[in-house]
Parts: structure tokens; sequence; C-alpha cells
């Protein structure tokens, strides 16, 4: 099968809001009136961004979900992706059930997939999602305020639950493994929540390398600090109570797990009743897990109030 | 150094056009009333687009170049780009000379980086490029028309010269040869002809895999054939007339080399002066080498006006 043949019959559908979608030089674009565009890319390397044993059809979930997760963090609505990929091979097998799970995850969404490019390489998958926020209403990182209150949405550090069973690192009950992994494989961008969010959020950003990481770049654009309360982040961890497991071991992975897709970000905390409204609305979970301070730090408390030494790093590609 | 780092000293500089550049979870972009938004990725992988042996500043230049073909084959205007990169390792006179070839290229078309992704992992590059086309003004493949003229800019072959030096299938002087290599490691995307065809062709496509795959596309999406003359392609290899070589290797490179970046654009005859006007603008040489005709096949005449037979095929991937 050639490259034309292997897009037509995997990745050419109409699109159903783009002038132009896959199949000319470029797709076309009727941007609507008042509204800006967001624009977020992420490419997914196999060893790094998953592992050889994924499904294709998780796989092609995570590659469009992890780009969602940067629309949501901002706020905006979902339209339209492009899609790059690196195949070793034509195999079509993976092409039908990677297809099919980046088509079942933009459906849920309403997201057109316009263009893209095919080539043989290493595996390299590569999106481009493009999403709309009406003019000025973007949720940033730079706007979090002294006293705000920081929530996270969801759960976090299941995902490396998962990656450390896979690296045999540790051993868990099969149906915990099998959410965790869930959590690691088939994420899920909290893109009704980024929405709900707007006018309420003071900033947000989603978090990919670990809560500790994506904050710390909202403390660094807003330049504020934080104190985060041990207490409220222990049963983030949606595994934690099956798991015996030492509270340190829990709280780093809740801090600097990884691969959450989740949404930090911050509100007045005069509006406390409109954030969890706004999760209701959303049906996603959200939690308070600290706040905003004076300063550049970033300080811990245990669960009796007292700041706890830690030595957490986050996510880098290249460290 | 570390990913952030590695962003902040090479890839992040103030947006002059974005709304919010580099360095948050989406770019934010503010469509202009009246225009229409074009869109295109391209990815590139070592031992397929690049050889391992070209400079990071020529890489950096052909990333964005390739990517700036594709809007110009649209007629669209050149706004912004997204980068993501996976590289084995950091190595910063990499990133310096890749970066410097991009920022060339960019600032010539005001073209703005705002935002992309890095990673590690076998080396990757994939831009996605955004421009801007008043509505309804974007150049398509599925315009040309019974009887229209059939043109390309610029020089066709050139590249697959230097690259067969490269295989060592083929020997040339030193000043052929660097000639040849310039076409291959710096294409000139046409980006003005695009610009100024609008309103005039009727189709048009960019010619990356070839004149006559490319070609074949805008047929396809036409629903017509057309007649080529052999007398017209022949002098369009620039080193062509340097060079000993049997006039059937000639004319293959001319129609299925690749790697070109030239637009191949259809026009009604009775605009033959206003498109000549267009190529004097831009400053590109535009050459016409057949017509348009009814049903769907693609006929080669020889310099005395016979049908030549051909067995050329176009670049394919995964052929």
């Amino acid at each position: 099968m050639g490259e034309f043949d292997l897009i037509d019959r995997y990745f050419k559908r109409p699109a159903a809001q783009a002038v132009l979608g896959v199949g000319d030089d470029c797709a076309l674009w009727a941007p609507r009136a008042g509204m800006q565009l967001a624009l977020s890319t992420d490419m997914l390397v196999e060893g790094r961004h998953f592992l050889s044993t994924v499904s294709p059809e998780a796989l092609g979930h995570k590659a469009l979900a992890v780009n969602l997760s940067d629309l949501a963090a901002c706020g905006a609505k979902p339209c339209a992706f492009l899609l790059s990929l690196a195949l070793p091979r034509v195999d079509e097998n993976w092409l039908a059930g990677f297809s099919k799970g980046l088509w079942t995850l933009a459906d849920q969404f309403h997201c057109d997939l316009i263009g893209g490019d095919t080539t043989q390489g290493p595996l390299n998958l590569n999106i481009t999602v493009m999403g709309e926020v009406p003019a000025g209403q973007a949720l940033l990182r730079s706007g979090a305020q002294v006293g705000d209150d920081i929530y996270v949405s969801g759960h976090l550090g299941d995902a490396r639950v998962a990656l450390e069973v896979f690296r045999g690192n540790l051993s868990v009950p099969t149906p915990v493994f099998e959410a965790a992994r869930l959590r690691m494989e088939r994420p899920t961008p909290r893109v009704a929540l980024g929405q709900a969010l707007r006018g309420l959020a003071t900033s947000a950003a989603d978090i990919s390398d670990g809560l500790l990481g994506d904050l710390s770049h909202i403390l660094k654009a807003s330049h504020v600090g934080a104190v985060l309360e041990a207490a409220r982040l222990m049963h983030l961890l949606a595994c934690g109570e099956e798991l015996a497991l030492p509270m340190q071991d829990q709280l780093r992975w809740i801090l600097t797990g990884g691969d959450d897709y989740e949404l930090v970000f911050t509100a007045p905390a005069a509006l406390r009743e409109q954030v969890t409204q706004a999760g209701v609305l959303a049906q996603t979970p959200v939690t308070c897990i600290g706040h905003i301070t004076n300063g550049s730090g970033l300080t811990l408390l245990d669960t009796e109030g007292q700041p706890l030494a830690h030595d957490f790093v986050s996510f880098d590609h290249f460290a």
C-alpha cells in the first residue's frame, strides 16, 4: 500500500467544520468572529511517551488526548488537528487500530482531522491541535494571584504506578494494575472542565510532567509562590488505598509522577462555590490542594502543618 | 542543558504577530477579519528527507522551507509555525546552527515561531505552518479547466542531480554539484509567486514528490487530463547544459526528481500576459509546459510533437 492509499484508507474523512480538509497542499479554516485560536503541538516517541507494549488503539487515543489536554489547559474548545506519522513499515493492523483510537476520541470532541503527513522512519507521532476561545478569555499560566486557591482535577500518580509495574519496580494486584494502566494509556483530557473554568480560574496548566513541575511553570510565569498541603494531596492517588505503600512513595508519585493529563489551576478564594460548580458541570472532580503566596518558593506542609523537606524533581526529557 | 533551557536559548523569541507565543500550554492567534487560515504540516526524517551530511543550518532552512512551500501552493501569506523536535541528544552546536537556519528563513517571511515540543528520540523534525488568505481566494488542486495552460516555476531536477552525486551514481564538476546541492538543501519556497497567482491560477500544487506525481494530483482532483511538451521541459534542469547526459535521463529527473519545491499551476490561456507579470512581480521564472485536456491521462509529446512512451513514476514514501 502506497502513501496516498494509506491516507485515503485510514486518515481521510469529510471534515465537518473545515472549509477544506485532508487532500490539498493546505487545509483551510474559516475562524468565527470574536474567537481566538489556541494552537499546540506534541510529539510522541516510543520508549519515552509510550511503551512498545501499548495497543495501537490506545496509542491513537493518547496521541490526540495529550494535545487536547493542552487545549483544555487554556479553556479552548477543540476544533481540528493535523497528524504527522513516521512509520517503520505499513502495518494495516496497526493502522486500523491506531486510527480507530484516534477517530473515537476525535468524534467525542467534534475535532476534525484536517491535514497531515506520513513518511517512513522510526515510529514517531506528532499532532498539532487547534481550538477556539472567545477573545481575551484564554486561561494562561501567568495570572495566579497571591491568596488564590490551588486546585487539581481528577487523580494524580496512577499512570506512574502503571509505569513502575511495567518497569518491574512494583507489583500490585491485577485490578489495580489494569485501572492504573488505563490512566497511563487512555488519559482523559479535561476539555469540559477547562471551558467551565473560563472567567473563574486565574491561571491553569495541564499536568504532563508531574504536578510540581507544571505548577512551577505557573508560579514562575505569575511571579508567585505556593503552599501545598500533603493532607489534601494524599487521596489523589486513586489506587492509593489499595496499595500498602509508604506514604512518601505515594506522595512522590502524586507530586512528580507525570503522564497525568489533569489540570492544575488557581482561582480566587471568593469563587470556591463556582469552582465546585464548574467541576460538577464538567463531571470532573476538583480538589483544593493549597494556595498561592508571595515570593517564589514552593512549600509542602505535612499532615501536622509543618514544612516537609522534599527533593522531588519533575520529568525532563533531556535530564 | 534541560528541555526548558534548550527552548529558552534556541527557540524562544517574542512573537511579532501572535497574541501569545512560545511558553504556555497553547499559543494564541487572533485571526484577521475576512481571512481564512491555511494550515499544513510536514515531518522530516533523516535518510529520507535529508542526508546525515547536511549542515544543521541548511536543515533548519529546509524544515521550514518545505512547509512554506505548501502555503505558497495555496496562495497564502505565511504567519506562524510550530516546531516539534526529537533529538538523539542535546548538541549545542547543532542547535545553534539549526535555529540560525530556521530563524533566517522565518524572518525573511515574517513568520513567527509560536509553539513547539522537544523530546529525546531518533532525529525527527516536524513543522506545522499557518498562513492567511482572503476568504475564497485560496489556490486549490481542484480548479484546473480544459484548455488551461500548465506552468511550473523555477527549475526542476537539480536537487535530484545532487542526490545522485551523493549516492555515487553520478559525477559532475564541483561548481555544478555545489549549485545542485543548494537546490537540494536550501529550497526556495515560492511564497511571493503563490500570492501573485491569486485570481489568476485555476489550480496549483507544490512539487515535492516530482512534477508528474504532483501534477497528477491536480489532474485527479480536477477530473482532467494533460499534455506536456518535452521541448518546453528540457531546459528546466538548471545544470542541464553543463552535463553531458542522455536527454532521457535529464527528462526523467525533471519529471520525477523530487525535492524541487517549485509550483505547478494552471491558468486560462487568456491570462498569459498576467501570469508572466505575476512571475516578474515575484521575481520567479515561470514556464508554460503544456495544457489541460479532456479525460484523465497525461501525454508527453517529444520534440517532434509525437507521444513519448514513458514509465516515469513519482516518489512514494512507502513504495
